[in-house]
């Protein structure tokens, strides 16, 4: 019989009067309230892959099932629903420097980033190589695949250290067969920040195209896709904007290249004049053309409260709340579970830092394990021994981290990982 | 000042104990009250569009909210949601003669569409023709022109009298370079339904493959994609399956092709080992390998009280009752709403109807302004003068039929559509 893990807080750990004093003077610390209470002593730390729902959503989603579904009927969509996806993709604007009317909420950000990629690749017909690198987010890579085969292009994938950008190679690998440079601001494992201006510049030096995936970013990191003269980008709205599960994309074209980059996917919902039921296509003269079919309005809807709350408290302080607990979370982390067996596998600096922080560990997924179901703290896991802890600053907590720091340490202490399985059983 | 247009009933009206008597003895007649209940006096004529929600949604969605998502977060992905367009596509599948194991529910109806169609044209790479007919629905037609551009395929648009499918022609076009007939299975403004066999069949005679576009007739009216050697198909779940505005959309491959026809937009939740985060694709051993990106859980889940419903009522009673329905509504507009102007513009012979009916009218568009605004009649209009009435089986009664018929020759021989524009603002 193991002794239960102690849940905390733990007053005595070292820290913790610096944590509860920076809670204290946390101008964002009011949010948390705004979203949905979970379980009891629950630490979530997987914002960065789902969001919390925010209270608001759920009001939101009854009322458009109550007045907009049932009682208004077909008429919700001229009177809501058909300019929704529009009018979301102008609020998500303000939080990555992009005018409202490049940016649209569309499909899945597998799809857009399939839209984007080839109709860049189309727009380059010239050119026969796509650059990418090796941390992208595996999605991207398979869909920059899958398009670059579509445009008879090749795919080269930078090779990195594993954590860090491996910009200099990037910038080596572009010449003037490159067709477009694909990247993900903020990489998924490391939680590494590309730097956009330098990367787009030089792509630009060579005439290519790029193509920027928020998803790890936005909502988090303040991004001015229009100062740093990004082509293309797109992101989801599931992680830091607390869209709900599976909530759909958004994406952006700019208005420089709106002229030579077109949806190839041309479906009714992009069309000029979709009700007019016309047998040829005739894209909308708008970022609506990058539209294909109809938006599921239920997940759509459920996208905008938690836009809102980020553009109401601010990217700028999130940002700084951000950093605030990543620098915080590491340093406790290299106090107290470094000597467990941990190392860090995140950028120490932090301009190059976005909102989570992995750490490895040679028994991780075990580690996961009895955090998730007897330590009660929830990080994410990526093969094959990241353990990633996100930090969402408008619902996480200084004592949050400092509290899991010391769940963590007791699991290991206590050898109670050991009690999990070592293999992971994947879903197919 | 005009007079209100009566509501009705119209007990006085020809025809009204008929539809009194067809009410009473109608087995479905309890479905109504499964779902929510709208505006008083409205009658509801454009579920053929855009379905009503079952009282069984909200309940499932407040639980999605506050238990899925609030309560467990990102572990409801393994225990729930991970498998829920498999598990739902399996529940389609009974409705449309299909293995389970070949259903799954992705993307929007006009994105599968694309992925079905690139992927049939790429495995007749030797073929270069795609048929289709003039009275498909336009995302259709703009879906499969985008994909046969990219396939390097010419698209031959058979053209039709305007209301019935042109069987003839369409099996005279097709020979042995065609790689694709595309189809929809009902048409969007006259309700025609194919003969699936025979046009399967003669397809099939030719070496070419077929897909059909179900989104008309799924859960109107019964489909045996098996019995007819069908393909692979593609539907909506918003129409009669009263998923939801957008919800998302199905799709079915054979076995028979399923070793052939591969997903050609290859994402993360197509691969056989998502969470392993692999750099390289490898296809799920399974329909799985048709999903692209992560489905909009909230409209995905919003489809399964609609779809089981349908089930529970059983396709042979609705088909039934949708026929009774389409009957008797010709008739009374044949007899009451002929002589005002109306003409059929669907076919006369039950054998050859899904489950709408259109009537043209000169003056139509005026018509349905007034018929919505004062009548409270709720059908819907496709240009540039077809008024279409849907009968959803489950929640139309033959009385909403009567007195719709009542409440329109009631606006027409007041004139008091005279009052709105002819010219239609379309939403662009």
């Amino acid at each position: 019989m193991i002794d239960p893990v102690e849940l905390g807080p733990f007053p005595g750990d070292e820290g913790y009067e610096a944590a509860a004093q920076l809670d204290q003077a946390d101008p964002l610390a009011d949010y948390a309230a705004a979203f949905v209470e979970g379980e009891p002593d629950l630490i979530y730390l997987d914002g960065n892959s789902l969001g919390r729902p925010p209270r608001a959503t759920a009001a939101r989603i009854n009322d458009l099932l109550a007045e907009e579904w049932a009682g208004r009927l077909i008429r919700s969509w001229p009177e809501k629903w058909w300019t929704q996806a529009d009018r979301i993709g102008g609020l998500i604007a303000e939080l990555i420097g992009a005018d409202p009317a490049r940016v649209i909420v569309a499909d899945s950000t597998s799809i857009v980033l399939f839209k984007l990629t080839l109709g860049a690749l189309q727009a380059r017909p010239e050119r026969s190589r796509v650059i990418t690198d090796d941390l992208n987010f595996p999605t991207d890579n398979y869909i920059t695949d899958s398009a670059a085969r579509l445009a008879g292009c090749s795919v080269e994938t930078v090779g990195s250290d594993g954590i860090n950008g491996p910009v200099d190679s990037i910038i080596a690998a572009l010449d003037d067969d490159t067709a477009l440079l694909t990247l993900s601001h903020v990489l998924f494992k490391s939680g590494y920040l590309y730097d956009m201006e330098r990367l787009t510049a030089a792509a630009h030096d060579v005439g290519a195209l790029v193509l920027w995936d928020l998803s790890h970013s936005v909502g988090a990191v303040p991004i001015d896709l229009q100062g740093c003269n990004a082509d293309l980008a797109v992101g989801c709205t599931y992680k830091y904007l607390n869209g709900g599960p599976g909530s759909p994309a958004f994406l952006y074209v700019s208005e420089a290249v709106a002229g030579e980059v077109a949806n190839p996917v041309t479906g009714w919902w992009g069309h000029a004049n979709p009700f007019a039921f016309e047998l040829d296509y005739t894209a909308a003269p708008s970022i609506h053309s990058f539209q294909t079919g109809t938006m599921p309005i239920l997940s759509l809807a459920a996208t905008e409260p938690g836009v809102r709350m980020t553009i109401e408290a601010g990217i700028d302080s999130i940002r700084k709340k951000s950093l605030g607990l990543s620098s915080y979370f590491i340093e406790l982390a290299q106090r107290r579970l470094t000597p467990l067996g941990f190392a860090l596998a995140s950028p120490l600096d932090p301009a190059r830092r976005g909102s989570h922080v992995s750490l490895r560990h040679p028994e991780g997924w075990p580690i996961v394990q009895a955090m998730v179901e007897d330590g009660k703290v929830i990080p994410d896991f990526r093969e094959p021994d990241n353990i990633r802890f996100g930090m969402a600053p408008l619902y996480t907590s200084y004592l949050d981290l400092h509290s899991s720091v010391g769940r963590i340490a007791r699991i290991v202490e206590s050898e109670r990982h050991r009690h999990y399985p070592s293999e992971r059983s994947v879903i197919t």
